[in-house]
């Protein structure tokens, strides 16, 4: 990751971005976003597979399917779940207001809405925002401080990564935002990210990489990721940065790919470090799978189960719930090959608890209190292996979402 | 169910049973229960689908494969799993030191664990505690409860329950006692439960009626239950009522196993109430699906929902995430024909909001505020139908199983 502030999506040459409140949210609070790109983009995008998908999702992977598009608008506050044929024509208006404003085909704009689900936007406030917000477009820090403020909910931090890459010697720009707090079933409307890229690549080599890296990243925190009703993963390409154009796999592919992976692991764990209540990240590592499959499994029962998210909580080093997470995860296992360490340290091996000295059960325990835990797991089957980010189950969590009304 | 107090595992003719501290727990709290059967008695049992089973569920599965039984010995406090061979052959001692004392032999005798995993028995202890709890074996309501206390680990109460019906015109008893705050993922090392009847019934039919009982009761509540490294469920049928041998299918067969599917639907509402942490059960009701198969993933999505269970919790009528758990539950739904009801109020129709008087409004909310809550989602697609029970996610929740040690 380049280590300079991240410039979020207007780093890269070629985009412009503006955010502010246009009256959804009852607090004020910043609750529309828009990301504009100055010419026409590559378009790659990664929606939710449930059967229940929101208006935005519908019309986005509609307008997306070229591999083309010009602009993102975003709101927050409402996510246009439930509102059958009236609110796919809302998201469409959406589009439409947009593409007036910048002079382009309504085709072109991307639409994302989160929030609570089952109620119509507000139409008036949106568009009257939306012609708002277009002349504060802007390219620089404020600009994108406003946009990612914008499309949070319960959210507590802004997310945004970038990072850059040479691309035959030319200097490539990636640059992201994104929304969610993702636990263990993501909040109402979920998780939305927004990459830019001023690199110069096509259609199918930019869904290409967007799926490549999607499966390690946001693919790989915790359970039911991607299942929510609004869950949009959109990435636009300028080709501005003068590099040469990635049309086919190659070095180049690769290097771009490498990139794009950073940027989404980054914003990834960012979402899960700012889950819903959570105090701690930690990640399971699975090993010695007889399948990346079986690998899958452990990893997304064991970040997902509610015992070892409180155990973690705690700072308990309760590895009999790791064990009993492996074993209820469908993946192969064989008790007796099993091997699990905390924090580097070995706690089960062959399926027995390992004899701790005393120093290696202090270090334990100081393992378990901190802010990142790493966890191992060791089928010892075979050559596969996984690796899933969770967080911790707290009250905090029980608060949110018993309180977060309808 | 029989109006008159539970008699538990020894109303039904023929067994006795006992239970006391034997040292396990350092509160001193009871931890080991007998129950053992004056003459030998035909025996089913369901156990945990985990590839990481616990050491007596190895030993039990083998016992009960004849379909004979004489006697089961259990001890709360400690699981015994994840103890390798010797875990097994501490379970096999538990059983011989039981068979001894009544004179069967070892392969007569089941044998329960319940608590944290990974650590050996204390075996002089247990055994000390088998020695000293013979001598209290009886039949009534003083040794029941003493039996019933001693299995339980993070359960606020035990759980009993009975049931009587004729069988050719010979009442029948079945009497059963349980544990399990069985949550999301059930607590440490789970559910047990142990019923006895003094019905006739062969093995194959007992296996038989065992098995369509599990599945609407114990196999319906929440998720994970299946999948805990102990979950045991045993039956033992004496035969002394005096009533015909059921040897097959027919009207005494339903009758029998319609009163044990009672008594089990009793025990596991008794294990949803008394949920970690839970202050509400909630029952969702699926129909209209196309399968019965996609009913059951979306009540089993539904019920472990957080999300679900902390607006349980939370007392708001926040039917989205009843739509977004069904949506992301892998069953095929289509959003028009989609109808959610709570308390017998249409909230969401055609995947739609219903529009609500504020009277209507109001009962909703009231209907919210009750300790048990009753959901119907209704797929609209076809005839199958399902019905799972769960309870809310409290703060409570947390605190149990964060503070819960190894």
């Amino acid at each position: 990751m380049s280590k300079q502030a991240p410039r979020c999506v207007t780093w890269p040459v070629g985009f412009r971005a503006a955010g502010g409140p246009c009256g959804i949210k009852p607090s004020g609070s910043p609750d529309l976003a828009l990301v504009v790109a100055d010419q026409p983009c590559a378009a790659a995008g990664m929606f939710t597979r449930t059967q229940m998908p929101g208006a935005p999702v519908i019309v986005s992977r509609k307008h997306i399917r070229k591999g083309r598009a010009r602009a993102i608008v975003c709101n927050s506050g409402c996510s246009n779940v439930c509102t059958g044929g009236a609110g796919v024509r809302d998201a469409i208006s959406m589009c439409r207001r947009v593409a007036q404003g910048i002079g382009v085909d309504p085709h072109e704009v991307l639409v994302c809405s989160t929030g609570v689900i089952g109620h119509r936007l507000p139409m008036d406030k949106i568009e009257r925002g939306i012609d708002a917000l277009l002349p504060a477009l802007a390219a620089g820090p404020k600009a994108d401080a406003d946009a990612a403020r914008a499309i949070m909910t319960t959210d507590l931090k802004p997310k945004t990564a970038s990072t850059s890459v040479k691309i035959d010697g030319v200097t490539v720009r990636i640059g992201g935002m994104c929304k969610g707090s993702g636990m263990i079933a993501p909040n109402m409307a979920t998780m939305l990210v927004f990459i830019t890229t001023d690199a110069d690549v096509s259609p199918a080599m930019l869904k290409l990489a967007l799926k490549q890296a999607c499966e390690v990243s946001f693919n790989r925190i915790s359970v039911d990721l991607d299942t929510s009703t609004s869950d949009s993963l959109l990435l636009l390409a300028s080709g501005c940065s003068g590099a040469p154009a990635i049309t086919g796999k190659g070095k180049a592919f690769d290097a771009f790919a490498a990139a794009l992976t950073e940027v989404c692991r980054d914003l990834a764990y960012q979402v899960i470090r700012d889950g819903e209540g959570a105090t701690k990240v930690f990640r399971v590592s699975v090993k010695g799978a007889r399948s990346k499959a079986d690998a899958a499994k452990v990893g997304y029962t064991v970040v997902g189960s509610p015992l070892v998210k409180t155990a973690i909580h705690g700072g308990d080093p309760n590895w009999g719930r790791l064990v009993a997470a492996t074993g209820r995860s469908g993946a192969k296992v064989v008790p007796a090959r099993l091997r699990v360490a905390i924090g580097g340290i070995v706690v089960c091996d062959g399926g027995k608890p390992a004899t701790l000295s005393a120093a290696t059960q202090r270090k334990l325990v100081n393992a378990m209190k901190q802010s990142h835990i790493e966890i191992l797991i060791d089928l010892g089957l075979g050559d596969a292996e996984d690796a899933w980010l969770g967080c911790d189950l707290s009250k905090e969590y029980v608060t949110i979402n018993a309180d977060y009304t309808t």
